[in-house]
């Protein structure tokens, strides 16, 4: 993915997309974020190193990796992918943010197993808000109602330019090379005549920023509801279809129309199911029953690539599994 | 696998023989002795519980693992194995053996990410010596020269009788059916009659013990020499070929030579190898090297098994990753 003036943006890759219990073709939950090479990632469960190095993402970019809860299908893969980091050499520090209880559970990993890490790694015990804010990203951390405590997170993107104008540009007599991707990154820049040209002289009209939510683990509360409000992309969990909803209520889940019911009451463009059970090994039930209430939905696989383009188009691949 | 009067006695299944990074073929370090429907884990890398669940070990069955020693590639499976077998209810209890470490590690785990057991978990803090010796079995931990304190394990089946004589039985007045089986497994029983019949009376002489022997990480040393000594199965590491050797020594590590070497002047009757580097993808180079020196050697791969039966004659399986 590059953050080229007008072309893609954002790339959603689904690592892991099983319920609690992995499946043959499905692992632990854990999705990445890209954006401008910068690896966000949602949920790290077990064995999310391998399915990592399968989607080829980079073991040394800028990477920030948010935890939803503390259960094992979300947060088991972090010693080994911390220990991955470590063997192949990594060296740019890594940023952890999640419930306080991950602050000593990521210390007693290193201390116990010998990580012997190669890079600084910081966790951030986190609460309802915004966790960071930085290369016109804004991630912020919203409380749900699972289990315990509980996070989804929404993502906002907000271009700092409209589509960039390459006939404007040489009008205005700047040369085609790195002046252009300073405009389209915001930034004004001087001709060698002097002359100032400024963003806005040569990019249109900033789009509407993207927003992706994440549902985590939750039943359906006011809080996601809120968040999704004009969401260009909600990634939810949907356990069980409504045959189920009393498992759902007990265990702090989503069915899948529920989910499909919040992505539509709140004008989401998107819906992406993900985390449901594995007695729905191939989805088709989930699918079924949240298009039968929101149309604009699909389902996660694993190594599914979710490509955002600035206006919020999407376009989806399949990767298949390296074997 | 049935342990009958008979047949077969003992399947070795390798879940995982990856190097310290897994590959796309290669799962992290795992590997399971099955006896008696008893299953004998040996590490326990991560994401081992979906092998586990792949090669079919059913997950309330009798179990003890053993960790050779705290390296994240050899432990990182055990909270997200307790917690599959939690979420699938498994009620029977677990033993769990290895460093001292082990201890706070494991029970970190279970307080902190809600594991939940419906099961009772012991674990046991390690020195060289037997661990338990129990259904003809006796478990021995040994000391090798890794980096940190690490063990090497020594597993020694004595079947209690020689082949059962179905001829002589029906000779003797013993009717078909359970009381075979009580001779079969070296107890007297009494006929209608009174007349009471001894195992010997109807079994042959009692065959060698078979000795499976697993290194765990070491550089060579003697007390996996002494240990492997007449083993019927050596599963011996083989990080590197010769052209490592450098690194093989600073690492703690074996090469394929190293390991042939061993099995050679111990007198070994099957050589295994495992846990080969993930430059030797399909392992070639390391099969080569070894047969060189010894040439009853073979390479583990996922998903294998070593079928033994009484008297130390094996079978190899190889089993297809389930998609």
């Amino acid at each position: 993915m590059t953050d080229s003036c007008c072309g893609i943006v954002i790339d959603i890759v689904f690592l892991g997309t099983g319920g609690s219990i992995p499946t043959a073709g499905r692992n632990h939950p854990s999705i990445v974020v890209r954006h401008s090479g910068w690896n966000l990632m949602l949920d790290c469960g077990e064995d999310t190193q391998r399915q990592f190095e399968f989607a080829g993402l980079g073991q040394n970019k800028k990477m920030s990796i948010m935890i939803s809860h503390m259960h094992g299908d979300h947060v088991l893969g972090l010693g080994g992918l911390l220990l991955r980091f470590s063997l192949l050499g990594r060296i740019k520090p890594l940023e952890i943010y999640g419930p306080p209880e991950l602050i000593p559970y990521v210390k007693m990993n290193q201390a116990t197993i010998n990580l012997g890490t190669t890079f600084k790694t910081t966790v951030y015990g986190i609460n309802s808000g915004i966790l960071f804010d930085a290369d016109n990203l804004q991630v912020r951390a919203f409380e749900v109602d699972h289990r315990g405590l509980a996070f989804g997170f929404e993502l906002t993107y907000q271009r700092p330019t409209g589509e960039f104008n390459p006939k404007e540009a040489r009008k205005l007599g700047v040369p085609k090379g790195p002046l252009w991707g300073k405009l389209a990154d915001g930034k004004s820049v001087k001709l060698s005549n002097g002359k100032e040209i400024r963003p806005e002289d040569v990019t249109g009209p900033k789009p509407k920023p993207l927003k992706i939510v994440y549902s985590g683990d939750t039943r359906p509360c006011d809080s996601l509801r809120k968040t999704a409000e004009g969401a260009t992309v909600l990634i939810s969990e949907a356990m069980y279809t409504s045959e189920h909803l009393d498992l759902a209520e007990e265990r702090g889940h989503m069915t899948a129309a529920s989910a499909a019911e919040i992505a539509k009451s709140s004008g989401v463009k998107l819906l992406v199911l993900t985390h449901y059970s594995p007695r729905y090994e191939n989805g088709e039930e989930i699918l079924d029953e949240a298009r039968a209430v929101f149309p604009d939905a699909i389902l996660a696989t694993d190594l599914m690539r979710i490509r955002l383009n600035a206006t919020g188009e999407s376009t989806v691949f399949h990767q298949d599994l390296q074997t």
